[in-house]
């Protein structure tokens, strides 16, 4: 291995960057921010660079992405190419490698030529590396957006979806999150008084607000923004709560929002254990009888894994809090360290 | 009546104008304009008085809102108070009469005392104004956001809720209409290559788009934004709905959108069917047989009333097609037409 290695995590929403400075490192430096790429897609070069710079230097870089899929990009060709070109402008003497769903790294240019073969890729970094320390195991990651379930049998990664599309069928991808899944996509309706009520279809509030309010998640970890610019603290994640039902704070008490916040948070956890179970369905007497959980939102795979009957392993006590909360980016920088070893 | 009267429903998204010149004046002049009030809250007074001017002068104004509910402010009371300040900037000679959901007008500072009442009443306007010629129908207007459906029964409205949340659970508005309506607040899955798909929870694409792609409605009718910020055909249409199942138009034909645009269009339509069952069962023998449509998604109200065996007739006939697409608008100009004459 020359010199440290920074694995990256390019997302359409947020960019994930874990450094190894050697591959015996147990705790990678990792670093973590809000960066929504459709609003400013032409300033990625510079914060590419300054998370970089913050991290510090590296000889050789890992790229693992999702942000092909942003709405900036018509293609997810033009997504990859995009992304690529960030890298070239900001750091022109590095030549990234980048990992594919194949499980093998690839030259940018190659990358290039097969788009699909790089776009959405992050999983199976994160399941190829766990599967090494754990190989039975359902490999649950919910982020701040989406839920990953990808089953690990005997060692090997056995995920039958490699596109996007093919996993959200599978159950192995299910698109919702702890932070910026809007309410409106979770449920149709919540408690009101006692009786059902309609939620309105407007992003008016997301997850961070449900699972803020009740205390899981603190202020510091709302790292999406806010659907209405204002703050991130508990009465203000009420006050978009109660919007939801066209309501709010002067109509509604703080019991109403809880029987709201309570019954989104437990729609998430049965939309994630869904996919859960048509995947343990598909792998049979095969499927692994415990779950190893990673992301931001692990209180979500816990909960989740807990419906589905499964065993729990947090993947932070093997890589350490920040390296599971961004496990693909650290996935990807200790792939590429063993790949240089060997 | 002393001169021309406008009549103004500011929405949160919209703004609908109708100038009646006089009382017997049977279809009125009407102006319908996409405004996104929480992107520019302090364009509105500007935004009113331009609409005016292009209208035409008035000796009275008629008022109706659901723009309180926009999450640029922090409650109703702010929200009303604010759309008030606005018409208090842009027309300072002319005192407003603002309509209440007890069907009665009051003027600016008594709807300030109690936003709750003029908060969300233009559904009531309508309605007041179609029991004259209907006295017993079920109104559906469905909007480019909503869907309102109010019973009539023997000349009188007999909606059950007054306040947005008390419809929401009776079925009474529905949060889903011809245009803004996320995809994703729609449907949880769509059929691709003959299997289910989750759908990704983004505002990748909405209502618009859905209806875009079929043609049943014109470039010209797409009057809210873009999602992805890109134009409005039908090519763009298919890549934002493409981008629903994570996939892009390199990954799906012209089929698969179809596909897909017609299980969202029926998922609307089963959900505003779902509303008016329920107002049915609620009035069991004395539910009218006949539903009135108006609105921009008229066609949405068409399928939605036929799917609940109810015979239909158009609004539009009436009181003409522009007027029926704005009906709160109209209605407030002659209801406070009729007002002055009394």
């Amino acid at each position: 291995m020359k010199g440290p290695i920074l694995g990256w995590d390019v997302g359409g929403a947020n960019l994930k960057a874990a450094r190894i400075a050697d591959v015996g490192q147990c705790e990678p430096t990792v670093l973590e921010r809000s960066f929504p790429l459709w609003h400013e897609p032409h300033r990625l070069p510079e914060v590419l660079a300054e998370t970089a710079g913050r991290l510090g230097g590296a000889g050789a870089m890992a790229v693992t992405m999702t942000a092909e899929l942003a709405d900036c990009f018509t293609t997810k060709r033009e997504g990859v190419a995009f992304v690529l070109d960030a890298f070239r402008t900001a750091f022109p003497a590095i030549d990234p490698w980048v990992y594919g769903v194949d499980g093998r790294f690839r030259s940018a240019d190659a990358a290039r030529e097969q788009p699909l073969e790089v776009a959405a890729a992050n999983w199976m970094a994160t399941a190829t590396l766990v599967a090494r320390s754990f190989p039975d195991a359902l490999l649950l990651d919910v982020g701040s957006t989406t839920a990953d379930v990808i089953p690990i049998v005997a060692g090997r990664v056995a995920a039958r979806g490699r596109t996007d599309p093919d996993r959200l069928r599978n159950g192995e991808l299910v698109y919702t999150g702890a932070l910026r899944t809007p309410v409106c996509a979770i449920v149709r309706s919540v408690p009101l008084c006692g009786r059902q009520c309609r939620v309105a279809a407007e992003l008016f509030a997301v997850a961070a607000d449900v699972h803020l309010w009740p205390g899981q998640i603190a202020e510091g970890d709302y790292t999406c923004e806010t659907p209405d610019g204002r703050g991130r603290s508990r009465h203000e994640a009420g006050a978009r709560l109660a919007r939801m039902v066209c309501a709010d704070r002067e109509m509604l008490g703080d019991g109403d929002i809880t029987a709201i916040a309570e019954h989104v948070a437990q729609a998430q956890v049965r939309r994630i254990a869904g996919g859960i179970r048509q995947v343990m369905r598909r792998l049979g007497a095969a499927c692994p009888g415990v779950a190893v959980l990673a992301g931001q939102g692990t209180f979500l795979a816990r909960a989740a894994a807990e419906e589905a009957r499964l065993g729990t392993r947090d993947l932070a006590n093997d890589v350490g809090f920040a390296a599971a909360r961004a496990a693909p980016a650290a996935a990807v920088a200790y792939l590429l360290a063993g790949m240089a070893d060997a």
